[in-house]
C-alpha cells in the first residue's frame, strides 16, 4: 500500500486578507524504496477548466487499491485566483482579469545557463548530472520566488510554486479543457510513443521552443540539455515526459467521466511503472496526431451568431461547413445565412463557447496535415 | 400571400457614437382586411439568449408560404447593448453590465390611470374601449420617451420602443432561454387553456402583478382593466396574451431545433387564427404547471464544483439528489463529495451554467406542486 | 477605558472552498453599566466603496483614548465577496456579479408583523416594548439564517448576518462612497437634527419607505412601530437612528481624510452622548439637503466622451453646462462638442466614474429643491 | 491653409451584425507641394485611455490656423471594440476582453526580410530605397489583410488597418495614456533629442527589439534596415521617428488640458518643420529619462487596501515610503498598517487605477538609473 499525505500551500491574498490556499496530496510506495518515477499532475490552472479536479479526485480513489512504485504529488485547484473568479455566470477563463497575461504563460526557464551547466558537468555520471541539473532547476525558481525587491506579478508567484513541485518529478501531467472540446493532448516530439498510451483521439507535436507553460517549463530544459550534451558528444538520456492534457469542454464536472480519464492516466502510468501489478491496458482506438504548427485557429471573418456543425474528430473535406453564421439583420435585403469552409481537409477538435461571435473571434481549432498516430 | 417589409430602428448609441439598431420585420395578409389579430414577437431581450432569433429566421422563413390573418411583428436582436456585450468568451446574460439592472425589468406600468379610465369610458362600446385603451399605453410610453429632462437609462430607453410596439399588438411573444434549461413557458393564469397548443412541456402560471417584465407590461394592462370593469359590473373580455417562451439554453444557436420551436409558435398562432388554412396541430406530450409562487430556486449552502445529477422534466423524488457537489480541499480529511436534495417531490426544470458555485448560487429551478396541464 | 475584542465571521464560501471571513470589532465601557446606546458602524458593503475601512481604522485608533458609554461594533470589509471581485483592474462596484442584484438590496424588513405585535403589547411598559421588539427583530433573521431548506442567495447570506449585529444597535452607520462624489448623508427624515453634528455638505432626508437597504432595514420597522401605537393613541420614542454615510468617491484609500472623517462621526456620536467627555463639536459649514424625492439622476441623451464641468456643492444655475461631451465622429460634418444643461437650479453631488458613457449611462446626481439645514 | 478631408474606415463587425468604424482626418498643405513629411498620429487604441482623442479635437481646431508643410492623419477612436466595452463602470482598459490579449500587441513586423532587402537594393539611391521599403511595409501588410484563409484576430484586423496607415508616415505619434499617471514618453533611443521638444517631463528610452507595440512596428523596421546598410558599409539616415505619447491618467476627459497637450506636439512639429510660420518653443522644464531595462513595476508583496503616498515625477530616497497597505483583518491582533519601500532612490511614473490590490498586482512603475535629458 502506498502512504498518503497532504499539505496546504498559500497561492495567494487578496484585497481583504483572505489567504488562498491549494492542497497537495502526496503518495509513496512503502516500504520506501528508491526505485520508480517522481509523478506531478495538477489541474485547474485556467479558472474554467475544473474536470481535472475530477479526475485527481478519482485518481486518488482508484489509487487507494493500487501498488505504487515511485511517487506521485497531486494538485487540484492550482490556481485559485483564477478557479474563484467569476465573471457573470461563468468563471473567467484564461487570463489574469487585471493584466490579461495568460495564467499558462507564466512559468520560468532561461536556456542561457544550460551550455555552462554542461561545460561544468562534462565529467559526471549520468545520475551526478541529473540530481544536479534537478537542482538547479529548483533553485533558480527558489531564487525567484524569495529575491525580488520589486515582487513577482499574481500569476508568477503562483506559477512559480507550482512549477518548483514539478521539478522534482520525472513526469508532468496538467491537466486543462477546451472551451467546448473533444480530448487532445499535447506532446513533446520526442514522447509520441507514450502518446498511444492515454485514450485520447488527437495529440499535437510540439517542438523544443519555450512559450511559457508548464509542460514546456519542465521538459524543454531537458531536451536542451540532452541537445547541447549530444553536441559535445555525449549521449544521454533524462526520460522526462511533460504532456498537457485537454480533458474535454471547461465549465463541466463530470465525475463519471473523470474515471474514465482517472483510468486512462494511470494506464500510461503503468506504462512508465509507476504502477506495478496492474493490467491496464490502452483503448484499442483511432489516434490521430499534427504537428504543433499545423493545429491552427480558424477565426471568424465576420460577426453573428454561430451554428457550429463540424463534428470532433471525424475529418471534414474541403468545402464543407464548419458554420452556419446566422445574419438576421440581413434578412430580406442580404443573405441572413453564411456557411463557411476551409479549401483543404481537416480534423476539427474545438470550438469557441459562444454563439455571439465578433469579426475576429476563434471559431474552430482544426488538425491539418494530420496523420495516425 | 403576405406582405413583407422592414425596418430599422436605432436603440442605443455607445462611447465612440457608434449606433446600435434593431431590425423589425412586418408581415401583414394581403388584400388588408380588418379581421384578425396582430401578433409581437422579440427575441434576445438578454445577451446570451440568442436562439430566439434563430426562431424568428424560421418563423419568417415559414410563414412565406402560410396565410396570415393579421399581422405579426418580428424583431430579433431586440436588445443590442446587450447582445454585443461579451465578458469573457461567453455574453453577459442578463444585466445592464454598468448598473445590474435586469433588462427585462424596465418596462412601463402605472395601474394608476385605469380606475380613471374605467370612469370615463363606462358608456363606450367593447371596441371603443379597447381602442382607447391601447391608444392610452401607447401614449403613455411616448410620453416617457420624448418627455425627460433628465433622461432615460439605456435599458429603459430599449424597453420602451419594444413596449410602444409590443402595446400595438393583441398576442406578444418574448422569446428567453434559461441558462441550461428544458423548454419552459411563462403563461398568465387566465391564458392556460393556450399553453396547450406550444409544444413546451412546463408551464408556470403567473398571476396578475407587475414585476418589469415585457410579459406583465402587456397582459397585466388588460388584465386589470377587465377587473376594474367587472367591479363596475360590466364583463368585458379583452382576449390579450402575452407570454414569455423559453426555449431551452442559453449561448446556443441550433437551427434545426429553431424550426421545431417555430412549428410550435405557429400551432399556437393557428389555434388564435392568426394563420389561417394549416393543418398545425399541437404535439401530443405530457404537459406540467405550477404556480409562480411554487417555482423555487435551490442555492447552494456551500462553494464547490458541481455536477448536476437531477434530469429536466423527470419528477425528481424527496431525498433524490440534484447535484453532488466536490470540494477537494476536503480530500483526506473531510468529505470531498456532498449530495443535495429537497425533502418533497420536486421536477427540475433548469440549472446554473457554470460548474462552480459560491455558497449561495442558485443551482437549480424547480415546480413544486406541480400537476398536469 | 474601554474594553476591546475582535472576533471573526464566516461570511461566504467560493468554489475552491475558500472561506471569506469579516473581523468584527466590539468597544464597551468599562467597568460595565448599562448607560448608553449601542452603535453598529460598517463599511465596504459595494466593492469598490473602500474608503469606509480607513475611517473604521481611523475609528478605533482614536477611540483607544477617548471614553465610551455604550457600545461600539464595528465591522470593515462587510462583503468580503464584493471587496475581492476584481473586474478589470478595478473593483465591481455594486452588485453581485452573478445575478446583478444590488448588495445593499438584500436586506430584511417584513412590515406585516407591526401592527400584531402592538397589538399583543400595547399594555407593556416603554422599555418591555423596546426590548421584545428587537428580540423580534433579531429573530426574524436568525430564523430566515437558519431555516432555509432552498437555502439563500451570496447576498442574503451576507446581509443578514450583517444585520442581526445591527439589530442590536440603537444607532447604524452604513459606510458608503459615490463614484467620484462629494460627501453626501442619506437622512430619515425624522433625524434630520443629527445630520448637522456631521461634517457632511449634503443630505438626503429619505422616508418611511423600504428598498432593501442596511439604513432602511434598521430605522423602518421602528418608525413604522412608533406610527402604529400613536395610530393606538399611544405617544412612544424609539430613538433609533439609521444613516448611510457617503464618504467621497469609490476606488480610494486616504488614511489622512478617513480620520477627518472619523472625527465627522465622533462627533455624532458625542451628540449622541456615546462618547462622554469629548470637546468635539461639528464644523461650521453650509450644509444642504432635500427629499429623496428630488434627489435626480441625470442620464445622457447620447453616446460619447465626457468631460464633467459641473463643480459639486455649488449651485449650478439653470442652462450652465454640467457636462461637455465629445463626438469625433461628428467633427468635420456635424458637432462635436455637445454642452448639457438643465432647465433648473440644480446642486451637483456627485457622477460617473468613467469618461466614457452609452447612450443612458447616468451622468450626475444632482439635488433639486434643496435648502439649507 | 490646409486641405481638410475625412473617411471611414470599417474596423470591426459585432455578434448583432453592427459595424465599427473609425473616423480618419487627412490635412494637406495646398497647394499640394512635395516638401514636407508625413504624420500619422492615433488614439484610443486602448479602451479606457480616452484623453488622446480629446487631444486629436484641439490639434484639428489648432490646425485651422496654422501652416502645414506635408501631411497629417489623425485617428480617434482607433479601436472601437476596446473603447466601446463598458466592464461595469469603467472602460475594459488594456486588452481584448475575449483572449485577454494586449491591443498593442498585435501589430507586424517581420525582421527577416530586411537582409534580403538590402542586398536587393545595394545600388539604389537613398530616395529609391525610402520609397521602396515603404512600399514594402505596406505592402506586407495588405497581404496579411487580404490573403488569410484562417483569418484574422480581432486585435490583427485593427491593428494591421492602422499599421497600413502608419506605414506611408515619417513620424508616427500613438496616444496613450497610465492609469492614474504623470505624462510621459516613449522615445526610440535613437530620437532622444526630440523628447526635448515634447513638454513631457518623463522619457523613457527604447532599444531595436520589436513587442508588438505601434511604435516599435513602425520605428524597428527603418531602424534595422539603416543597420543593416550600414555593416554593408553604406550609411543612410531615414529619420523616421515613432513615439508613444502617454498622456496622463486613463478615464479622463479634458479639453482644457488636451489644449495644452496638442500645442506640446505641435511643438514637435514645428521642430521637425511639419509646421511653418510658427513660433511654438518647447516649455522649459526638468525633463528626466531612464532605459527601458531600468522601468520597473513594483508588485504589491501582498493583497490589502492602498493608500498611494508617492508623488509623481519627484526623486523618491531609498526607504520612502512608496504607499501605506491598510490590512484590517490584522487590527488588534497584528499589523494593520504596512509601509511598502525600495533600497534605493527611484522616480514614481504612474500607479494602479485601484485601491484594491492583490498580492502580485502592480503597484507603482518607477525609472530607476534615471537623469535629466
Amino acid at each position: 500500500m502506498s502512504q498518503f499525505s497532504k499539505e496546504i500551500l498559500h497561492m495567494g491574498e487578496m484585497a481583504s486578507g483572505a489567504k488562498l490556499t491549494v492542497p497537495v496530496y502526496h503518495l509513496k510506495n512503502t516500504p520506501e524504496n528508491k526505485k520508480g518515477l517522481n509523478v506531478y499532475i495538477q489541474a485547474n490552472m485556467h479558472g474554467a477548466e475544473v474536470q481535472g479536479n475530477a479526475v485527481i479526485f478519482q485518481l486518488l480513489e482508484l489509487l487507494k487499491s493500487l501498488d505504487i512504485q515511485g511517487e506521485i504529488t497531486l494538485v487540484p485547484y492550482a490556481n485559485p485566483v483564477a478557479c474563484n473568479h467569476k465573471n457573470g455566470e461563468y468563471t473567467l477563463g484564461r487570463f489574469d482579469p487585471i493584466t490579461g497575461v495568460n495564467w499558462n504563460r507564466m512559468y520560468y526557464y532561461n536556456a542561457e545557463c544550460i551550455p555552462i551547466f554542461v561545460q561544468e558537468n562534462l565529467t559526471k555520471t549520468d545520475e551526478e548530472i541529473e540530481r544536479a541539473f534537478k537542482q538547479l532547476l529548483q533553485q533558480t525558481i527558489t531564487d525567484k520566488l524569495e529575491h525580488n525587491q520589486y515582487g513577482l506579478t499574481t500569476g508568477q508567484r503562483i506559477a512559480y510554486q507550482l512549477q518548483k513541485m514539478a521539478h522534482q518529478a520525472d513526469i508532468v501531467l496538467d491537466l486543462h479543457t477546451g472551451p467546448i472540446s473533444s480530448k487532445h493532448l499535447y506532446c513533446p516530439e520526442y514522447a509520441k510513443e507514450s502518446a498511444r498510451y492515454f485514450n485520447i483521439e488527437h495529440t499535437i507535436l510540439i517542438p523544443n521552443a519555450f512559450d511559457g507553460a508548464m509542460d514546456e517549463a519542465t521538459f524543454c530544459p531537458w531536451w536542451t540539455l540532452q541537445n547541447e550534451f549530444a553536441q559535445q558528444g555525449r549521449d544521454i538520456q533524462f526520460n522526462k515526459e511533460s504532456f498537457t492534457v485537454e480533458l474535454g469542454s471547461q465549465e463541466q464536472i463530470d465525475l463519471t467521466l473523470a474515471k474514465e480519464d482517472a483510468c486512462s492516466i494511470l494506464t500510461y502510468l503503468s506504462y512508465k511503472k509507476v504502477l506495478v501489478n496492474t493490467h491496464l491496458a490502452p483503448v484499442n482506438m483511432k489516434r490521430y496526431a499534427c504537428y504543433l504548427k499545423d493545429y491552427k485557429a480558424f477565426y471568424s471573418p465576420m460577426g453573428g451568431m454561430v451554428d457550429y456543425l463540424a463534428e470532433f474528430g471525424k475529418p471534414l473535406a474541403a468545402g464543407e461547413p464548419l458554420v452556419k453564421i446566422l445574419r438576421m439583420d440581413n434578412y430580406g435585403d442580404g443573405d441572413a445565412i453564411h456557411y463557411l469552409s476551409l479549401d483543404h481537409t481537416v480534423l476539427p477538435v474545438l470550438h469557441f463557447a459562444s454563439a455571439s461571435v465578433n469579426q475576429g473571434t476563434e471559431l474552430y481549432k482544426v488538425f491539418t496535415n494530420f496523420f495516425e498516430l
